[in-house]
């Protein structure tokens, strides 16, 4: 669980009053969304562009700007000065998902009328209520319009239902290793996350913020899931059957049943360091709105969703990622070019897997950096399926 | 946990005097091997074949012969009279692992010397154990050479390992949906099983045989490796994002946690089936096993390995496995033709992931009855690379 934020960020607390109204139905407040800038804004307001987190993300994208360069940003590869999202040009914008736990409300804040968190009595809440908040906090700043949004993997689907929620708010956007919705199979690996959470003893239904974290649990969700952010052959390549040398104190207790392999060892300190930082209420609830998020609603079509996007599209994915497959993201590209919609896509030839998107990785960031200039110039013309 | 084993079983212990030694230099005993056949041995005693079963199977390979025909055999569809495993012709035997938990002596067994189950005291043991306790199996019955050995999954590790230790002893094997080694992705998928299993406050170290069971842990495991015998497309097809109806009372207390999607209350039942049949500690030594096995030791080269071999070998696959993929076969198959063995491979078309090989298939019948028909009329030719 997070202590303390690392850097400065700036809040915006809205709803006081409860009239921010869930997809569901219920009103909630007041909500506050902890989120950082980069870069300044310029007069006509028109170089504001919004960066959205992962699932475990958070608002600090960059370091560029930190005082002592302390905390790393989580795409550092690929914001920065003179970098492809240039914060000299650009007025970068990043914000934690409401209901996350870094920063903005969530199931670990405290509900003003108890005086204790939320835990589980914190509302159900979907994709479509995360993109409202992040709408809020643009109205806040003054934007009319963003001149990009982008986000990666559960920000790609932030992306996506941005552009089906608010057309008009922006120019561009960006999705990347994403899709518009999960595979059947996603689903059953975020939900053996889930299950070693609700097992885990100090669960407590969720109200545990006063005695010990879940944090078994937590870390087998995390090792699970992050089994499958990486290629069988990444995995392979970096660990093979390379065996454990340096096995830590507290693994002895588990003998035999310790990490042996490279690979275990790598797992068990991903979970460990998991814990430290991300609250497991955060966890069950994004998941589960990941989970559920659907852009077709289940009901229309999903080219009939399309025909609702305006802003220029560019749709990236990566050959190695098996979570968020490319044939995933096709569908939408389809979608978008069945409607006549500006649409380019790219897919990134890597062995990384779904993680490639957070990796320094030269064509992805050609890829975003000939986009975006493209679209300054204002000479770019409609590419479907561009190949690199 | 097994509370009674519901088809006639044979029993043979041996090692009273704890002559047998393990790969580690343990010596350990009594061994139980729990065991049946089906069919009759001939008089030359030229007619056994060996089914070995995968991680969390049993004996009970056919229901052909119970009297009321009660328990279905999980090979039904390969194994009966006037099937491609035919019982007419071959005397079938099919028995317990070693260390498993279904009339073999395994953690779960009471250890002599203190009355007490052995728990976490049970030895270390390899694949190369759980064969040698097979061939004194095997010696017992007085069958010198095997007709055929065959196996699925880590069932096909174990038939590769007969190979390497045994040559003289068999005839014939078919390995089917297996590798010589595991890799690195499915060592770390039942990492996390593991790890769920030891973060069960139950597990109790191992010692949960006179208290409450670990199931939850148990039940987690079996969940995050039943996704990877499932091909995405198959799980895909057969739960989309179809929402489940039926919750039990059992799951309610876990609200908007508990399983929405069909694919999670899937999940939630064959974890809830696994543990009435199934002991943690079993799972924990079998899947060690199997994740440290390796036909090269890691020492010496595949093909130097293969060299080994006498048997005719045929080596199946199933296009969708990605567990154990076809192209991890494909490895063996190099490697057998390289030193001029006699190997088939046949990749079979199907869409159902690492599980084809349990499920009914006329293309595995097929393969599998003409391989043996060949072998019976002596009139079969040398062929590789095989494809149907």
């Amino acid at each position: 669980m997070p202590k303390k934020i690392p850097y400065s960020m700036k809040y915006f607390t809205f709803s006081e009053d409860k009239s921010f109204v869930l997809e569901s139905g219920e009103k909630f407040g007041p909500i506050t969304v902890g989120y950082e800038t980069f870069g300044e804004l310029n007069k006509k307001k028109n170089n504001a562009l919004l960066v959205i987190h992962a699932l475990t993300g958070d608002s600090h994208a960059t370091s560029q700007y930190d005082p002592d360069n302390a905390t790393p940003g989580w795409w550092d590869a690929l914001i920065g000065k003179g970098k492809s999202i240039d914060t000299e040009k650009y007025f970068v914008i990043c914000a934690n998902y409401f209901g996350g736990c870094m920063g903005s409300t969530g199931p670990s804040s405290i509900n003003p009328e108890t005086g204790q968190p939320y835990g589980l009595k914190f509302p159900i809440f979907t994709v479509g209520d995360m993109v409202d908040v992040q709408k809020r906090l643009i109205d806040h700043l003054g934007i009319t319009k963003l001149h990009t949004i982008i986000g990666g993997s559960l920000g790609g689907m932030l992306v996506l239902e941005w552009n089906y929620k608010y057309p008009d708010s922006m120019e561009n956007s960006i999705v990347i290793a994403s899709a518009h919705k999960s595979s059947t199979q996603v689903i059953a690996f975020y939900e053996v996350g889930r299950n070693a959470i609700l097992a885990d003893p100090n669960f407590n239904n969720g109200d545990y913020y006063q005695s010990t974290f879940p944090e078994r649990g937590l870390a087998i969700a995390r090792m699970v899931a992050h089994i499958t952010y990486l290629s069988k052959d990444s995995i392979q390549t970096k660990f093979g059957r390379d065996i454990n040398e340096n096995i830590l104190e507290s693994d002895l207790m588990y003998g035999f049943f310790g990490p042996m392999f490279q690979v275990e060892s790598y797992l068990r300190h991903q979970g460990r360091k998991f814990v430290l930082r991300f609250d497991a209420n955060s966890y069950l609830y994004l998941t589960k709105a990941m989970d559920m998020y659907d852009l077709t609603r289940g009901k229309i079509k999903l080219s009939d969703a399309a025909l609702k996007f305006k802003s220029k599209i560019l749709i990236i994915t990566f050959t190695s990622d098996w979570h968020y497959s490319p044939q995933e993201s096709w569908e939408i590209v389809k979608a978008l070019m069945n409607k006549d919609k500006d649409v380019t896509y790219v897919n990134i030839e890597s062995p990384y897997g779904h993680d490639s998107f957070l990796m320094d990785n030269a064509d992805l960031e050609r890829v975003v950096s000939s986009f975006l200039k493209e679209k300054k110039t204002g000479g770019r013309e409609k590419k479907n399926n561009e190949k690199i």
